[in-house]
């Protein structure tokens, strides 16, 4: 069973990723914030690029969540905040939802035969997933701005840690340091993520307790995937 | 001062590597390669792209030397190994030079203000002129095949670590990323590299004691600078 990982959204050729599993990963917030969506009954989830066409799909129906910089933008219903998607406030509804990193990620991911989110929320019962689907799997960290970084890469890592524990996998070397990582770290993973640069702007504008709450681990047992561009439960 | 990592020349945007120092590492083997040449006493090596180019320009002045898939071409007289560029073969010489990767990554650096080869061998006098100059620096690992390659990426840890030590860096998150990998596994890199494929590759073919050579840290207080279509000692 291959691994490849993506570091970040530039990197992919969207044709390679045709025959795979992907799992698009943006720990900071937008898949943490997806995936506990999705755990707390959101019907669906529609990822769209622009603030403009989230505002001009917004009606009773739906609500409307994202940001721009890690802000909550004007006109939404809801942030970025995983915190704010309880379930009394998403349960049987229709999120519309843009970011920065993460919407484009999953949109990118359009010719992959599956295409799973993932977070450190999901990563135990994502991985044994994958493992039972047996197709290759292709990891799409969303990255910063264009740019890699270290907080989708260890959620990565975790997602490939457990994989490993089930069966035999065959790495490229992305996916190798990435398992590395989060072997090395697993134990103290706040010592890791102080290195990165998107996780120390989140605490820079009073974002811990996201934070903390995008790091806690497997204590969701429910996958949000991609199909005819909406997010559903798997 | 800023360092920039470019995890593999499929990433780089040429254009954004103005005004920057950029170093360029592929340390199984080309640049390698072209540290121990320079240090022994090699005129001048002139990289190109292509086996048919590198033919052509054979004369009695010049030596031919690279790879294709790791092994020495026919009608060239060296291979890719460092061991074989003596100051006896190649004291006084100039080489036409052509490898898979590394020549790419080379050339693909024009934009630079300059443009210096690094590898395991001159990594802490490389990290000295690099603080000394005080431009911002890009590292851009060649990689194998287009693809992320681990052993490029821990030498590009380990000339962070050193310049890390002279000075403040403002370092991306792929910057930070080597610098943690080349600290948790400085005392045990071929740890570190049982995991890397071109490393296993290269094992796999004989080459053991290049590898050995490529990874003996230090010994080298020369830098090879590409400046003008040529390399030459800076």
């Amino acid at each position: 069973m291959k691994v490849n990982l993506f570091a970040s959204v530039e990197n992919v050729n969207e044709e390679s990723l045709k025959g795979s599993s992907v799992v698009v990963i943006d720990v900071l917030r937008a898949t943490s914030v997806i995936t506990t969506a999705i755990h707390n009954g959101c019907r669906e989830i529609q990822p769209v690029l622009k603030v403009e066409e989230a505002l001009s799909l917004k009606n009773q129906e739906v609500l409307l969540g994202g940001e721009r910089k890690g802000l909550k933008l004007e006109g939404f219903d809801l942030s970025n905040s995983p915190l704010e998607y309880t379930m009394e406030r998403v349960n049987g509804k229709t999120i519309v939802f843009t970011t920065t990193n993460g919407t484009r990620a999953i949109l990118k991911s359009k010719y992959a035969d599956r295409i799973l989110i993932g977070s450190m929320l999901n990563a135990k019962y994502l991985a044994q997933k994958l493992v039972e689907f047996g197709d290759d799997v292709s990891i799409l960290c969303a990255g910063t701005a264009g740019k890699f970084s270290m907080d989708d890469f260890i959620c990565a890592g975790k997602i490939i840690y457990e994989m490993s524990k089930m069966t035999d996998l065959d790495k490229d070397d992305f996916s190798s340091l990435a398992y590395l990582s989060y072997v090395n770290y697993k134990d103290n993973i706040f010592e890791y993520l102080s290195h990165a640069k998107h996780y120390n702007y989140l605490l820079s504008i009073g974002l811990n307790e996201d934070i903390e709450y995008c790091f806690t681990e497997d204590i969701i047992d429910a996958i949000p995937c991609f199909i005819n561009g909406r997010i559903v439960k798997l």
